[in-house]
């Protein structure tokens, strides 16, 4: 016979922690703490295996199943000697669902099931008090009336304000025992009037009308929608918990309160929790009254008067404490506990593993490893890498009042203020002069780059989480929100407006790049401040990871960042960005409006030495460490101007006309540009451009190397290679003109040539492209977009709709995704090395940063991630996460 | 001892045909004429190993090459009874280069090798005659000092024209011997300023310089590119041919020709060719006589009055009549031979497969098989499929005069004349009213269907192969000359230059669409005539090949096309070409204007009744034939006017703002609309436009099902899903429309519901979604675009520099690429038939009607190939030459 049925608090526990996928989270804890000798109400769980059986079965029980109820029910019985339905002596209880994973959203608790017109008299006798027992049968009526039968909550809460109001008084505890008889008779009537029958009276009925509930939402729209996206089986199935209820609103000698055994907010080891007398538990939650205190400290820390728990009940609160200190040990980590005190008698019922803030996250991890409670790798695991980010950029100041005008989303962390301003070049005059500015454009472009280095934030309406301004701001760690789609820029009128408000240039706004909100006026931010267990905790980190690091970065400040924040080299360098500069852009022009090959080579002969000193200040940032330095990928017309007058500026400063330049534009504009002449493809068509880079990157090399007395080894690496005869082409190119640099040197060079693999072709060729690549570093931001067929620009019209409906779990920019994508990185990755045993493979799309996708690398067995400055802790921890299959904590 | 060279014609011939590999098609063909008894000039084969030896050991020659090389040419001296260097009675030598691959643009023949200033005097000597003597050896001088000492061959033709200028004749054979004599002195004196040396008198210098020149030149850039393209390894090196010299310039009995066995342009069974007396092969191909028929009934049908040389040499005819017949009957094929006759002897010079047009190939196969000469079998794999085309579309009359003016892709066969015009509409209207127009574009949209069916060509500056305008051309069997990067069109100025010229709107232009040609004014065009051996061979197919082939038809003039041409279904109907229809495409627009869903499924209301109108239509033509149906594909943006008259027009019809159409616009604009919002995107977003679909394809089904008392199945196709939950979000609604339809009609639906495999995701996660759905059609348009990250409409202007610097052999639109776009075909059609046994397999990208595409396809193991209607009868012959595996002939 299969057991359906699990009791604890009588007698032998039969569930314990461990079983969490047949009892459901909270059924397990209850078990185990019933194991623990803990005060636990006595009660049942009905497993998940009811719930997977019932919807093999048509929606029917198993045949054993009532009969394992009855049984388990009359031990609560015999344990609480209260009879379930007795008119003198009536047991309570409560019926509440409980999942392996959490599913918020789920049905609701059922609280002091039992109750009908005849046990409500024997509760009111055995308390003492009519007034309590009504409440608890008029709470009841609606909770089942609501959760089970489908009547709307708010029509029992219009009846409770009528009554109010007719009686002249606001609050509920105004009410008296003959109020609440009266409104349970109206509640009654109108369960009967809205479902057409009398309310049960039959506890049985009740009993298994609210279990049935349970297992019905299992199957409910925003049930099954959520399970999609959170990629949990249907099999799963929820378990149901029964248990006898007890009363924190029995007098003043009860009580009810949620705490946390240390500090969820800042990690300080202390108690943290409140209570309140004479309550329920929804009153604590409800906020109607104000809770107090758990102990003295905190009590006196907030200047508060009414008692604390420790003052006010110290027996209870002194067996609290030692429970806490016995499921901190037991659990070894930080618990979330709800507790009641019947009458003086302290009652456990629920424990889990309480969610934190990143500081307090990483507070208790390394406090908890220092108590010797958990191991150094153990406290790896317990911080979430992605909470790093708030560590690291500044907040919004929590108490500040704000004034939401739009959102759009958190494209890059960290809040900021400023004025608007709606280009570039004011961008960055407004920022020499001293002031904070925000660069609101509808999307940002390359030509943008300088305005956002001078910008504090940037806000765009168009684009997703890895457009352009979204990329380069997390690089440069500046606030950004992208995508804002209710914002509606007008450059013309030189002002935007969202939901009504007009916003000109010079206002000030307030961005917050973590939650993507857009505010009128300045909001306080707060600075984040670096604590040493942040550096213990990254030590263990680097200890425990097997993944290298790189950082994506080509300025100098960018390259700073990365060292500072570990990074170990450079693994993305990417050369257009150095095009935009002050004079250069001018040549870049002339090269591209050139005539021919001659006229070309002329305009980047004037770009040699500006690359060079690039190069050569990278090179000695990041000393002994390596630097990938990625030739021109963008295609060419992102270079030229679009704008009248700046074109007419660009063909006199070129000496050629405007139709030229226009006939130019028109010549290489593109219908889809992400797929077209860029790249390597660049290279092909015009050697002489990447001929230049290479001359570039080869003279820094030899120039630092001399200064540094140490081999500068340059990895060049081709973009946007789909076969092997491209990598041969320009590798030979490349290779001459470094046999040319050593000839005029006299030195010798050490470099690799590698490519990007970021199309599908060159992960399935890898094997042949090893041939001639020497190292592989996978775009996944464009293996992103060729493998799905989505343009990361225009994808955010309807990747919002496939999150909604339920088709897509995961923006696949933001996290890899590992069927699709993942399987040609894993293609690639071992095609790759059975041709070349000891090809380097890293990754440096925007998932370098993300730790699942990181997760992903390690299984994949890359050599080293590569992202945004600012995120290189993140994937410091989250690497060091994935070696020790640790995943972060989730409930 | 290896054996490096292999002799023939003298005694005991050592090589075969089947040695092709070893002594290359040249001289494998001698040995095989010589083995048969045929009359060859004794010669010698130094084989391709020694070219492979040579480059393998640092271009030095194995040790035994000489000695071997020393022997045959003893065993030539004695078969011809003359001696190599002998003055009195010298041999001379021809060289020629020979590899596996016939290899075009490769090193010249070196002939009459042996000459010096004293064997000249004894060649005058034995021929009798010092003018012919004198003649050659200039001949050989500049021959040798082009092909092995680099001498540019202008030079020497500069000296002999000045030296006719001096004598005042105009003519070769106005000069006389002792004018010969004067020019070797000349030619001998240039060849020595330009080297720095005398020209080699020593024949053992001479050949082995000559040998040398064949063998370098296997690894010149020109050859290397060329192997490159043609993949053809390096390693398969080239032979060389060293044979005794015979001469057709001995006088009135000597003679030279070059002949096919039959008719190489109609196929006829009668001998072809023509041969001059007293001449040199050269001559023959030079043009400066006119060369003499063979036969009697020839010279007869052409009315020439110089006699044949059935009539002139009628022994020396006969005997050639019988080796044609001999050289057939062993060979099993059509032949194309090289012979010389010597003071009355026949020699032969070469023998091979000969070159034919589609027309001759397919009544020789036809006629061969009658024969008996060879099997139906063979007789498929005897026509080029893509030669097909030249019979179903009309082509230019080859004798009309023509004037280019430019040259574009060859995108749709076929040659057309007409009156220019610029835009859709005006070409419908002047195509009314009984004119032929050339529609001229720079590009096509779906807006221009209706222009492009009324015009007898298109013609565009912009786009490769697979653009809208060639796709769109191939499909309706219109002639259409693509890309033609020359050509500007001014819309404005209603005109276009190219080369200089300027074409007016209403000027006359011919286009020719199979060599992409663009002439001025009406060229005269030859129909085509379809003969009962195409029926026969292609019955002949249909009975050899496993592939079904349907065509990609919408419009019931295509599916009718399609039928006649012997499609089996229609594999790809484009819905999208169905919105643009007069009145539709203001619904359509009302449709994408409509502030929300309501407004939406009025517009689509209007559509319901047209489209289900549609669908009757094409199931009543395709009747008993499956058609398979794609839902919308293309983005919305592209149904919208971008000119302003256009949108004020459509903001009235459709009673709205202009601006509001102005922001939907704006709204609508995408960065890459390739990798944008559309094919099944569109049907998440907005599921009523599927649902209209859906209901309109299911009435017609039901209507027409009970019209012809037999079930109509249509087969949904779901475009662009990368995910198993965008078919089953979408077949869900489907599923729902058809219950409703049968509820509405009482009748019962049968149908499937499939996808297209066009993404690279698909194809690795097909196994997924062929659990939901019921059959794939892999798009290989766009898996070509995806896998190689390459837009089809921008490819043009980089994919030529990737073919002309070697990158990239093929267009990967035109000829699937097996290794990339193939091997996720392979991995889709493996994992979707793990997942669902029966699942249908078909492919409708352009790649359907590709014999190359299809050979692979038939590997793959797809069920059908779908095709434009005019490429059916393609498909088919190459399917079944797929299934022989009996590629078809090259040379």
């Amino acid at each position: 016979m299969t057991k359906w049925v699990y009791t604890f608090g009588v007698g032998e526990t039969e569930g314990a922690a461990a079983m969490r996928d047949l009892l459901g989270g909270k059924g397990a804890n209850l078990a185990e703490m019933s194991n623990l000798g803990l005060p636990v109400p006595p009660g049942f769980t009905l497993t998940t295996e009811v719930c997977t059986s019932y919807y093999k079965n048509n929606r029917e029980y198993p045949d054993e199943l009532e009969g394992q109820v009855t049984a388990a029910l009359k031990q609560i019985e015999e344990v609480t000697e209260k009879l379930f339905g007795d008119r003198y002596n009536p047991l309570l209880v409560s019926v509440r669902s409980g999942a392996r994973a959490s599913m918020p959203g789920m049905m609701d608790t059922v609280l002091n099931l039992g109750l009908n017109d005849e046990t409500v008299l024997g509760l009111a006798t055995l308390a003492e008090d009519e007034r309590f027992a009504y409440d608890s049968y008029r709470r009841f009526i609606q909770m089942y009336s609501d959760v089970v039968l489908g009547v709307d909550h708010h029509s029992f809460e219009e009846i409770l304000e009528d009554a109010k109001t007719e009686k002249g008084v606001t609050l509920d505890t105004e009410l008296e025992a003959e109020d609440w008889k009266a409104l349970v008779g109206e509640y009654l009537a109108l369960t009967k009037r809205e479902t057409g029958k009398d309310f049960p009276q039959d506890p049985h009925d009740q009993l298994w009308g609210a279990i049935g509930a349970v297992f019905g939402s299992w199957m409910n729209q925003r049930a099954i929608t959520y399970r999609r996206l959170h990629d949990i089986p249907a099999e799963w199935g929820t378990a149901v918990n029964v248990q006898a209820m007890v009363f924190g609103n029995m007098g003043e000698s009860s009580a009810t309160g949620v705490a946390f055994t240390r500090d969820p907010s800042t990690g300080e080891r202390a108690y943290y929790g409140e209570f309140l007398i004479n309550a329920q538990g929804e009153d604590v939650v409800a906020g109607i009254r104000t809770p107090q205190y758990l102990t003295q400290i905190a009590r006196k820390a907030a200047g508060a008067l009414e008692p604390s728990m420790e003052e006010a009940m110290p027996a209870a609160y002194k067996e609290l404490a030692q429970i806490f200190d016995r499921l901190e040990a037991h659990y070894r980590d930080m618990q979330d506990v709800e507790f009641t005190v019947e009458r003086g008698k302290l009652y456990m019922l629920q424990t889990r593993t309480g969610k934190r803030t990143t500081k307090s996250a990483l507070k208790i991890a390394v406090d908890m490893a220092g108590e010797g409670l958990i191991t150094e790798a153990e406290a790896i695991g317990r911080v979430e890498p992605q909470g790093l980010d708030q560590l690291l950029h500044p907040t919004l100041d929590a108490k500040a009042p704000r004034e939401v005008i739009g959102k759009g989303l958190p494209a890059s962390p960290g809040a900021a203020s400023g004025e608007v301003v709606f280009n570039a070049d004011e961008a960055e005059a407004r920022g020499k002069a001293g002031h904070k500015v925000i660069l609101v454009r509808i999307e940002t472009s390359p030509e943008d780059i300088h305005g956002m280095h001078a910008a504090a934030g940037i806000l765009t309406s168009r684009g997703g989480m890895t457009s352009h301004a979204a990329v380069v701001a997390r690089g440069m760690g500046r606030a950004c929100v992208a995508g804002a789609g209710n914002v509606r820029i007008d450059y013309g009128a030189g002002a935007f407006t969202a939901r009504g408000e007009t916003i000109k240039a010079g206002d000030t706004i307030t961005i917050d790049g973590s939650s993507g909100e857009i505010m009128k006026g300045a909001v306080a931010t707060v600075q984040p401040e670096l604590t040493g267990d942040f550096s213990k905790l990254m030590k263990w980190a680097d200890g425990a990871r097997r993944l290298g690091v790189r950082a994506n970065a080509e300025t100098p400040e960018d390259a700073r960042t990365a060292r500072e924040f570990g990074a170990e080299g450079i693994g993305l360098c990417r050369t257009e960005h150095m095009f935009f500069d002050g004079a250069r852009i001018l040549a870049v022009r002339e090269m591209i409006v050139a005539k021919d090959e001659d006229g070309r080579r002329k305009a980047l002969g004037k770009l040699l030495q500006e690359q060079r000193g690039d190069f050569v200040e990278l090179f000695h940032i990041m000393k002994g460490l390596p630097v990938t330095i990625r030739l021109l990928d963008p295609p060419l017309h992102e270079f030229l101007p679009h704008e009248e007058a700046e074109i007419a500026e660009v063909a006199a400063a070129a000496g050629i006309s405007v139709e030229a330049i226009n006939r130019r534009l028109a010549d290489l504009a593109e219908a889809n540009p992400m797929l077209g002449h860029r790249g390597c493809r660049l290279g092909i068509t015009y050697p002489e451009i990447y001929e230049m880079q290479a001359r570039a990157i080869f003279q820094a090399a030899a120039e630092v190397s001399q200064d540094q007395g140490e081999t500068v080894v340059p990895e060049i690496m081709i973009p946007l290679a789909a076969t092997k005869a491209e990598i041969d082409f320009l590798k030979a190119r490349i290779d001459a003109v470094a046999a040319a640099v050593e000839t005029e040197t006299g030195g010798k060079l050490d470099y690799l040539v590698g490519t990007m693999i970021e199309l599908p072709r060159a992960a399935l060729r890898a094997g042949e492209i090893a041939l001639s690549a020497e190292f592989f570093s996978f775009g996944t931001n464009d293996l992103t977009q060729t493998t799905f067929g989505i343009s990361r620009d225009d994808a955010a019209r309807f990747l919002w709709d496939y999150q909604e409906k339920g088709v897509l779990a995961a923006d696949p920019f933001v996290t890899i995704d590992r069927e699709g994508v993942g399987e040609l990185v894993r293609i690639g990755a071992e095609r790759g090395r059975a041709a070349r045993a000891r090809i380097k493979l890293g990754i440096c799309g925007e998932h370098g940063g993300d730790p699942a996708s990181i997760a992903f690398c390690e299984e994949a067995g890359l050599d080293y991630v590569s992202c945004s400055p600012f995120r290189v802790p993140i994937a410091r921890l989250a690497a060091a996460q994935a070696v020790l299959n640790n995943a972060p904590e989730r409930e």
